[in-house]
Order: structure tokens, then C-alpha cells, then sequence
């Protein structure tokens, strides 16, 4: 069932953050979304982390008319897999984003203007380090799991190695511990489409420099899906309005990242792309241990993991790294390699193909209590 | 050793040749490079065709303080894979390119204007048909081998379809029967990168609009690489005169694409690189044909294939799909798989790799003669 009709909420914390790089930022707005109740002594709430162009609205409709549901509605809600009947589950935007939490979007109260590039960079520690905030603020000591694909899982592996004592669990599906060259280089293209569009203006722009953003949405959009997804969704076909030798005629993927890529350009915020695929690059579990093994060793609670095979933006084989060394370290660690098509997205397209071994390993990790 | 000092040839056809698309191309400049001696019956000759960016440039140097030679050099000459003092190796440059062959960026004899987006779109096939003119006009019916990798391997391709009576072997290295819809995507978002860029004018620039071709090389620089030889080259090495927090902040990766992406900006022509990306992109042997399997019916020479195990942009399944095919119609068909780490740039950077197998096929091929 669904959760029905839901409401953004919100909590500034007028204090600094002393963030990663040692930068300072605040005060801090954090958006979030609950669903559920919050029991007695606090100790059913869940905590779902969104990825790059995510937002807090998980679940449910802000209106009745609202064409869509939160992004990953199917998984939350009344004798859902994040049953609320049972769990009080909680979806911060992170900060950085252009969703309401502090980003580069955001009015610097200290100057009373847009932050744009006098924002600092900011990485996902810091991200979770804010979502520690807003788990104060409500009084939740400790989270039953932390649950996330992508950059969500990234959060999720932070949530593991920085508040070891504040997580009973923690599920990362489509995540890598520190994404490759490779994944970089593909955001590295994205980005630098970006700086091309003159109307960008060093992040000064008042409208989203459009061509630049889409361009750079296109490019991250290939890194989502798969060789076979795009077989089987486009193949080789050519658009019917189109001439097969006009020089500006094209294929219906090459269509459909275009008009996907535009279409992103109403919805999101340049320089909160810009900062987020920088966090996302950044990303390194391992950053200020000696070694990835050191990392994993901070992880004191059941850990699962996910990946798919089709995945080739963080290919499966840097999950089992983790894996392998959590292992090693004999650390309580599921590991579920799913046979997807459907590329890096497979975690938001596919619940089904993950929900029994998730559902399983919840009630595994929740049985004592 | 090397072939030493050479010169590039050019001859010009003042007829028109009707191309794939129904339109006419006329006068045709055909630049090329021949190495060793047409034998009295010429019936020695080798075709080499180059790949995207390539030119007719293939071994030797234009003068002694040339910094670098042709760019497949290691392969050509006295008692090289390709001998010289046994073939006639011939290097022609494709219509379509930069590099002296009628492309978008000659000049049109009918308009006394630079043909730039009046330039027809060209195909694969018409590059062949081209080059089947100067065979013509050095006087060879029949080559013995027509060896090329990537754009080139679909060049001996359509050799072998196209000119069934006039090949004795084709070669094909690193290669496709038509892009996957993956490949034509990241060939889209670099035609994108320069479409954005407001110095393209159209094609009608007057220098290169360098930000939208550094791009769009710098897009299809990833493509030729491997998550493996980026991890090998690069892994996650920051600049190190950048600050990890620095916006603008660069991994050595990225450093490496833009610096190469700029590079290219002096040595090749963006509308040329638009022309011959959409030659790519339309690229599909059994155009014409009722099937894959017909098309490869018309090769009636021996075949030798290679693929390379890291190339993610044409993977050794697309080749093993028509190594298959020409196997169960009894076709003459060598394949080899390389283990290689170097991505689809594999055939450029390790000859090594497949010398010894490509160098006993050429024996077994001209043994009769």
C-alpha cells in the first residue's frame, strides 16, 4: 500500500559544520520526509539514502493530482518492504543538492546571496555528518539500517565506518567503495560540458545554462543503463521523422538522450550537479585510513550488499572487493550478485529482483529486538 | 627497419561518384601513401585503411626531423609484418577526413566555396568505392589483403562484400558489423559537445571551435581505453597541483583527456570528425541486404578477425557474431581473441599481440602465388 499523501519537512541548524576539507559551513537546512511512526524509544526508524539527482521525496504524493510518487514509492509503504506499519522511515536530501538542503543554490545568509561556486566542496562524509544533525534533532540514537543505491550507498558505507555505534545495519546496492578512473572520467565529461556552455557564467547564471546541463545529463544517462538494456530498448533504429543520410538525423537512443537531457534541465540545478558528480568522484571509503581493509574495519554491523551484473559504471567487482575483505576480517557481510540488463539503474527499475534477499536480511538483522 | 623518408600522393578524379545516399560527389581528390614496389603483373598490393582520425600517413617520415612517424609504422616495412621488399603497401585517406581527400573542409570546385555542411554524409561503403577508383588508376584489379582496425576493419569489410572479385584476404581487427546502440551514444554526445559549442557556427567556423572539439575527443578518448589501463595509467591520482577540495580540481585522468582533448584541436578538422562519426554510426554491413548472414555470404576470400578482450566500445562479441556466421557457411574464417588491457586502442598500441597470427595468415593466404 502506499503511504498516502506526504509532506516535505524541514530543520535549520544554525551551526557551523566544519566540513571534510576544513571548510566551514552553516547554518545547515536539511529536508527530509518521514514515513511511518517514530516508536517509544526510538529504535524502528530507518534511514534511505537517495543517489545524484535524487531528493527527499521517497515515497507517497505531495498532492492527490501529483502525476508520480516519491522515486522509490514501491518499496516503502504499508506491508511494503520498508513496511511502515512497522518502521519510521526517514529520506534527508543531502546537502548539496538543489532540493531544499543547503547546496549551491541556496542564499548565503552571511552575504545574502547565491552560494553558486563560492560553495565549498563537500563529500559524502559530509553529507551523512548533516544527516547525524537531523538524528539528533529528532531523537533517534541509532538507526535499524541504512539503505541505499549508487551515492546512496556510498552514504550507507559511511553511515557504517563514521557512526559505527549509531547503525544496526547497513544495505548498499550498485556502489563501489571509491569509484574508477573510468567513472570518472565519464563525470569528468559531464562536468567539462558544462563549463563549455558560456551560459554558465562560472556558476553566475540566472537561468540554467541549458545545453551544457543536458549535454552533461546525456553523458551520465549512457552510464546508467547497459550495452543490453539499449539493445533491447533502441537498438540500431533510426528516427521515422528523420532521413537516414541527413547530417542531423538521428537514432532513436541518440533522441532519447537528448530529450531525456533537456527534459532534466527544469528540474535540477547545474551547480548542484556540478557539486555532486564532484563528491561522487571524491568519493573514497578509504580516505584518511591506511588502507580500504582499515575502513571496512570500522563496520561493527551486518552489512549487505548488492550488485548487478550489467553495472558497468560501478561493476560488481569493487562491491566484492568489500566484500571480500569483510570476509576476511569475518565481519558479518551479505553479498548478492543480481543478473540485471537494465545497467547501473537496475537498483531503482528492479526491486523485485533484490526484495527477498533484502526483506530477509531485515528481519535476519531486526530479530533480536 | 623502417621504410625511411616518403611522400604523400594525391590524384584527383573529375568524375562523380553517386554515394550511398543517392547524392553526388565530384571531383574526388584521393590522398595516399605507397610503400615498396607494385610487382610487373601488380599483383603484390596491400590496402591499409586507416581509422577515424587516421590519414594516409601510415610508416616512414615526410622529412628526417619529423618527431614521430606514420601512425603504424612498426608494421610497415623491410622485413616488418607488412614487407616492403615482398608488398606493395598502399595507405589511402578516406573521403570525409582532413587529411587531403575530399572531405566537408575542401574547397567545392562547383561553388568556390569550403563544402563544410553541403558536404553530402558519406558511408563506409563510398570510402571503398573511392579507394576502388585509385586501385583503378594504379592499375591493380585484385589486392592481396586489405588490413584495417576499427573504421578500417569496416573498410575491409565492405572490401570484401563490396569487391568480392577484387580482394584476395580481408583483415579485420578491433571491428563491428554496425555499432551497438552504446557506441552510437557516446558518438552522440560528442556530435552534441560540438553542436553546443557557439564556435561551430553551423560547420561554418573559421578556426575549430576548440572547447566542443577538445570535448567530443576528449568522449571518444574514453571510448578507446579500458577501465583497466586507466586503472593501470592513472588510477585515482589527484593533480598534484590541484587541492583535493579545489573546485576546479582535476584527477590526473581528467587532466590527461582535456590536455589531449586539446591537442587534437591542431590536427584535425571538426566538421571532418562530425562526417566521419556519422560514417561510423551508420555503419551496418548487411545495409542493403536481407541479413547479417547475407551480407557476409558475398565475402569470398579468406578472412582473418581479431577482437580484443577490454574493447568496450566494438566488444569480441559483435565480431564473433559474423566469425559465427561465415563458419556455418563454410567460409574461410580465422579468429582470434586477444587478451589485452588496452581497450579498443589494443590494435594501435600491441601488433606484438597479433603479429605472429596475422603474419602466418598472410603466408597461408599467398602461399599458391
Amino acid at each position: 500500500m502506499s503511504v498516502g499523501i506526504v509532506k516535505e519537512q524541514s530543520v535549520t541548524f544554525d551551526t557551523d559544520l566544519r566540513l571534510e576539507s576544513g571548510r566551514i559551513l552553516g547554518p545547515i537546512t536539511q529536508v527530509f520526509e518521514t514515513y511511518g511512526e517514530l516508536n517509544a524509544d526510538a529504535s524502528n526508524a530507518i534511514l534511505v539514502a537517495h543517489a545524484w539527482t535524487g531528493s527527499a521525496h521517497l515515497a507517497g504524493k505531495h498532492r492527490e493530482d501529483d502525476p508520480k510518487p516519491g522515486w522509490w514509492d514501491a518499496i516503502v509503504g504499508p506491508g511494503r518492504l520498508l513496511d511502515t506499519d512497522r518502521y519510521f522511515v526517514i529520506c534527508p536530501n543531502v546537502i548539496g543538492s538543489c532540493y531544499g538542503s543547503t547546496g549551491p543554490a541556496s542564499i548565503n545568509p552571511k552575504s545574502g546571496r547565491r552560494y553558486s561556486l563560492t560553495f565549498p566542496v563537500i563529500t559524502i562524509r559530509d553529507m551523512v555528518r548533516a544527516q547525524a544533525m537531523l538524528l539528533d534533532h529528532l531523537g533517534i540514537k541509532r538507526l535499524v539500517s541504512v539503505l541505499g543505491g549508487s551515492m546512496g550507498g556510498m552514504q550507507a558505507l559511511e553511515w557504517g565506518t563514521q557512526f559505527p555505534e549509531r547503525v544496526g545495519s547497513i544495505i548498499a546496492l550498485a556502489t563501489t567503495p571509491a569509484p574508477s578512473p573510468m567513472a570518472i572520467s565519464l563525470n569528468a565529461v559531464a562536468r567539462w560540458a558544462i563549463f563549455n556552455d558560456p551560459a554558465w557564467k562560472k556558476g553566475e547564471y540566472r537561468k540554467n545554462p541549458k545545453d551544457g546541463l543536458a549535454l552533461a545529463r546525456g553523458i551520465g544517462h549512457i552510464t546508467f543503463l547497459s550495452e543490453e538494456s539499449m539493445q533491447a530498448k533502441f537498438g540500431r533504429r533510426y528516427s521515422a521523422r528523420d532521413g537516414l543520410f541527413d547530417f542531423f538525423g538521428k537514432f532513436e537512443v541518440e533522441r532519447y538522450l537528448s530529450y531525456n537531457g533537456y527534459n532534466f534541465v527544469d528540474r535540477f540545478d547545474t551547480n548542484s550537479f556540478l557539486y555532486l558528480a564532484k563528491a561522487l568522484d571524491l568519493y573514497d571509503i578509504a580516505l584518511g585510513y591506511e588502507s580500504l581493509q582499515e575502513a571496512m574495519e570500522r563496520i561493527a554491523c551486518p552489512a549487505q550488499f548488492f550488485a548487478f551484473t550489467s553495472d558497468w559504471l560501478y561493476p560488481p567487482g569493487q562491491t566484492e572487493e568489500m566484500v571480500g575483505l569483510m570476509r576476511q576480517l569475518g565481519k558479518d557481510v551479505e553479498y548478492h550478485l543480481i543478473d540485471s540488463p537494465y545497467g547501473h539503474d537496475a537498483f531503482l527499475l528492479e526491486h523485485e529482483t533484490f526484495a527477498p534477499q533484502l526483506s530477509a536480511f531485515l528481519k535476519r538483522v531486526t530479530a533480536g529486538e
